[in-house]
């Protein structure tokens, strides 16, 4: 079945610090024409960060779209320091946000966090033998983070009762689980 | 620590037809000023639909924002139709995308898909037992899918080599490792 829809026109509708916005007018295979709303985002990486004791490293911060805290793994925002490499800013955002290097690290999967409306793609990494960093990165500004580790039966409750509800952590908890069943 | 960012202005920048968009000014714990860009979403449920033979059922559908097909779960955004309720809406999406009912559903987790800039919200949850509807609902103008069931094994390999790139399908895949593990 031919499945491409062709984009007949674009419409600028924001243009901002973390996301540009359009609408465009694209033709349905059938010869209809439709809209589609579409937000771009420069892309991010995010680091399950596991311990010697095998408990896997949170942040609580504060989301403004949701105007509360949450706990997540480790993440960031692909910038222009990283000229575009996913593994440099899954090692910077681990610095800057748990002050910890990882001396393994190992691309798990990529994959479009809201294909449906965004652009955004995600790299997602597991990290071990981390180590204190030599020297600090400044954090960005109002980057306000709590930090805790907890163990495979600590983080399947938050799932279960609410606790934990971002994608990328609940990934990364089926995915620690996944590697505890396949280690004993 | 204190986490809290407090809404000082709101400014609206889009209102559409999926998603809304406002920018923020929000002042921070330590009293300085920031801006956040939001996008507001009605919110989505996604559905693990595993067949008698223990296959997965993924659509291939068009996926504007990325300007090429992607392979997922059936999923769909709540609406008016389903008066807000997820499991609701998991079932139409069942039956508009691949004309199966299922017997057993069963909902796994929920979380935002993207909550540094989005408050969309999904539910996901397992489907089996599952049986051909007794009335066809109608697809959306421009919802044209192609529709298959793949192994586990498929599924991995799909995953490795990017042949599966969207966030909740690459979870629906660990999740369906997880149970192979167990009912092992």
């Amino acid at each position: 079945m031919d499945l491409e829809e062709k984009v007949v026109a674009h419409e600028p509708i924001y243009d901002g610090a973390i996301i540009n916005v359009e609408r465009q007018t694209v033709e349905l295979p059938n010869g209809e024409k439709a809209y589609r709303e579409i937000v771009h985002h420069s892309g991010a990486v995010a680091v399950m960060a596991i311990t010697p004791e095998q408990k896997m490293i949170l942040v609580r911060q504060w989301r403004s779209p949701i105007a509360r805290p949450t706990l997540e793994i480790p993440a960031g925002k692909l910038d222009s320091r990283d000229g575009d490499d996913p593994q440099h800013a899954a090692i910077r955002e681990l610095n800057e946000e748990i002050r910890l290097h990882p001396d393994h690290l190992e691309r798990l999967a990529g994959f479009y966090s809201s294909v449906g409306f965004s652009d955004e793609y995600m790299t997602l990494y597991l990290a071990t033998d981390l180590r204190p960093v030599q020297s600090e990165l400044p954090r960005d500004k109002g980057e306000n983070l709590n930090i805790r580790a907890y163990s495979l039966a600590e983080l399947k409750t938050m799932v279960k009762n609410g606790d934990i509800e971002d994608a990328k952590t609940v990934m990364a908890v089926w995915r620690f689980e996944m590697m505890q069943q396949k280690s004993r």
